[in-house]
């Protein structure tokens, strides 16, 4: 009856649930593999096994992470939804899991930022992919008439800049009372209502947008 | 000769300069007044005659640091100038600052975070008023129909939100690369062209906005 691909994803994940808990004793993540395997009652060889090294680790808690994100990500890129709405939920929904994960265990959300920050090169590939599924979403925003003027990649950063505070985990502690689902349509709202090339700025009386 | 007030003030200062070039050596704001005092070549009780707790340095160190920003903002609410400009500069002109306090040392503008980060209650009197001063502004602007359907403390909020990665310094270390002044001139013409009630948004075709 053994299944090994089962038993080892199965030891995996305990190793990963065991480093976790570590992560919220301690309130740090400077742990060593030794420590690790005393918590799960392996020996450090047999540990090894099953992750090959503190990086190799880190790389499956991340994925462990940013998993529930992506599904979301994929869904809405391939949902028929209007762009408003599309580009609304890509941060809204994000918004939630991120939050609920902050309010369940702020020491250990904290922790996950402080791992992603020493294995940024695990990270990066995540943050990439997530910037490809935004660019596809903009550039059907701007099919349709929005950011007129501005080329994707300056659409890309002004909309990452401004969202900072509804997408960077990192601000969650500082910024959660106000990084509401209410004031993030509000902002996607504004960002989809008034960016735009410079030129363009300004100039406009505010009483032409006021019609609706 | 002798001018005590003068002197004090002089004294003062040496010690603030002292407390900065401490920091600066250690990398962080952990000192005692017995360190400080012995950096400045003074007895404890001495330097007490200056700032009777590390507080009240704190609270000087913090009135340094804020001079120069507030003298930004209340000429700016003052000036005769359109009020997207004046939007534009409140942030512009502070940003300039900031940015470059932080390429000065950036060690050393980490450990002030970090000072006012234990000193709130006396950074606080200067948030609420950088508010104030913003608030005069956002007003002037909703008096000529911008903001459409939003109360100014909304608006504040969505504002003050949306500018984070241009005024917030401790996103400093992490957002100057974008945080440039030309992206702040279109965040804050996208906040006065696309900023109003939820109701109206998205309804619009974003064509309406493009005449300029």
């Amino acid at each position: 009856m053994s299944r090994p691909e089962t038993d080892i994803a199965a030891t995996r994940a305990r190793i990963i649930d065991a480093a976790d808990q570590m992560i919220q004793d301690r309130g740090t993540i400077s742990f060593t593999m030794t420590n690790l395997a005393a918590s799960v009652g392996m020996s450090p060889a047999n540990l090894y096994r099953f992750f090959d090294s503190k990086d190799a680790l880190a790389e499956a808690m991340a994925g462990e992470w940013f998993a529930e994100l992506q599904v979301i990500m994929e869904e809405l890129v391939a949902a028929e939804m209007p762009v408003e709405e599309k580009l609304y939920q890509f941060f809204a929904r994000r918004l939630v899991v991120k939050r609920a994960r902050y309010e369940d265990d702020p020491v250990l959300f904290e922790s996950y930022m402080e791992l992603g920050d020493e294995h940024f090169e695990v990270i990066k590939g995540y943050v990439d992919l997530a910037d490809h599924y935004m660019a596809l979403i903009l550039a059907e925003a701007m099919e349709q008439g929005y950011f007129s003027g501005l080329e994707l990649d300056t659409v890309m950063s002004l909309v990452n800049t401004m969202v900072q505070p509804f997408c960077n985990p990192r601000l969650m502690p500082q910024m959660m009372h106000v990084a509401t689902e209410e004031r993030l349509r509000i902002v996607i709202n504004t960002i989809l209502n008034g960016l735009r090339a410079n030129e363009a700025a300004t100039i406009n009386k505010p009483e032409l947008h006021i019609a609706s």
